[in-house]
């Protein structure tokens, strides 16, 4: 957790002394994820987690003040890491080394989190609570282009980057590839972004 | 409208007779629209509808019963026409053609539908409303990759096939795009689409 959590100070500090608050904080989140799973974000409620937990209203609310707190909880740390791969990308020399960096990276922190991505996908809860209480949202969707196609890029390669970053989450979150193991659908996904951008893959 | 709609027989027998009621439903449908772009569909309400239009709520439910009534409403149309897609591009012969067919119709919908879409997309509800009101809905999903890839495409062309249907749509919806212009972005969609399924560009 870094700069990105700074906002929710309590928060953080709580859950990175460890111990029993620690502990407690992370299960309101699971069980906020298991709800979640089951009504959506938006029809969650603190009460409904509560509940699931067999404990009052107060106990969830010593840790988390709404809902949107847990909601970023659960997702920031994927986001942090999205934030580091973007950098690292963005250290590389050449716009090809650059653009391969970015979408192997990508397409391997998308696979790694499928089952949260299936979870959260569709969600629109999810994208306003983000917008809303993540301090990089706007930084990032300025910078990802740049990184995967260059700035002097034209309109269509900026739409075939949009295309492959939109679809890769997607068909990453569809349960009409349920039966294919994580290696192979994050093969199959690098290898139509890469295709999409015009960059070739290095084997 | 066809059979899609025959499960609302009412509604339908309404709407197509004209006159009176036809407009009171049509004003219905257009207050909707108005209500799901400023609270989204979840956040509608029939009771918001109604205040909307300064009329009862008796007056909304005289039109449709369930909020659900009214999405199916304002999207039946264009799964309608979605669905006469698959089936002119099923009807060609050969597997080029047919790829081609239904991916320059599929991208012509999506842009001639950007407002609706940029407007409904990221809605869990309409997905789920869609999923048990639109009769269609498993269908149309077995059938699309079958006509975009062929029966015997591996799991790469298939994953291939989704990242561009589903990225296609995402990119149209995105407001990042919303300074080019209709044809400008249904050319490019076009292009990273046919590019993804291997398939040339006719011009």
């Amino acid at each position: 957790m870094t700069s990105v959590t700074s906002e929710q100070g309590t928060s953080t500090a709580r859950r990175t002394t460890g111990g029993r608050p620690a502990d407690g904080r992370q299960r309101v989140i699971d069980a906020a994820v298991a709800q979640f799973a089951e009504y959506g974000v938006e029809g969650t409620s603190l009460q409904m987690i509560a509940d699931a937990m067999g404990v009052t209203k107060a106990a969830v609310y010593y840790h988390f003040k709404t809902k949107d707190e847990i909601v970023v909880a659960v997702v920031t740390p994927v986001l942090d890491q999205l934030l580091a791969i973007l950098r690292e990308a963005e250290a590389q020399r050449g716009q090809a080394a650059r653009t391969r960096a970015f979408l192997t990276a990508f397409t391997r922190l998308v696979i790694g989190h499928r089952q949260l991505l299936t979870l959260l996908y569709d969600d629109v809860a999810v994208l306003r609570i983000l917008h809303e209480h993540w301090p990089h949202f706007d930084e990032f969707e300025r910078r990802v282009p740049l990184v995967l196609v260059g700035p002097d890029a034209d309109a269509g390669r900026l739409v075939a980057a949009a295309v492959a970053l939109t679809g890769i989450v997607a068909a990453a979150a569809s349960p009409q590839f349920t039966h294919l193991g994580d290696a192979e659908l994050e093969e199959h996904l690098l290898d139509a972004g890469l295709r999409l951008v015009g960059a070739r893959r290095r084997r």
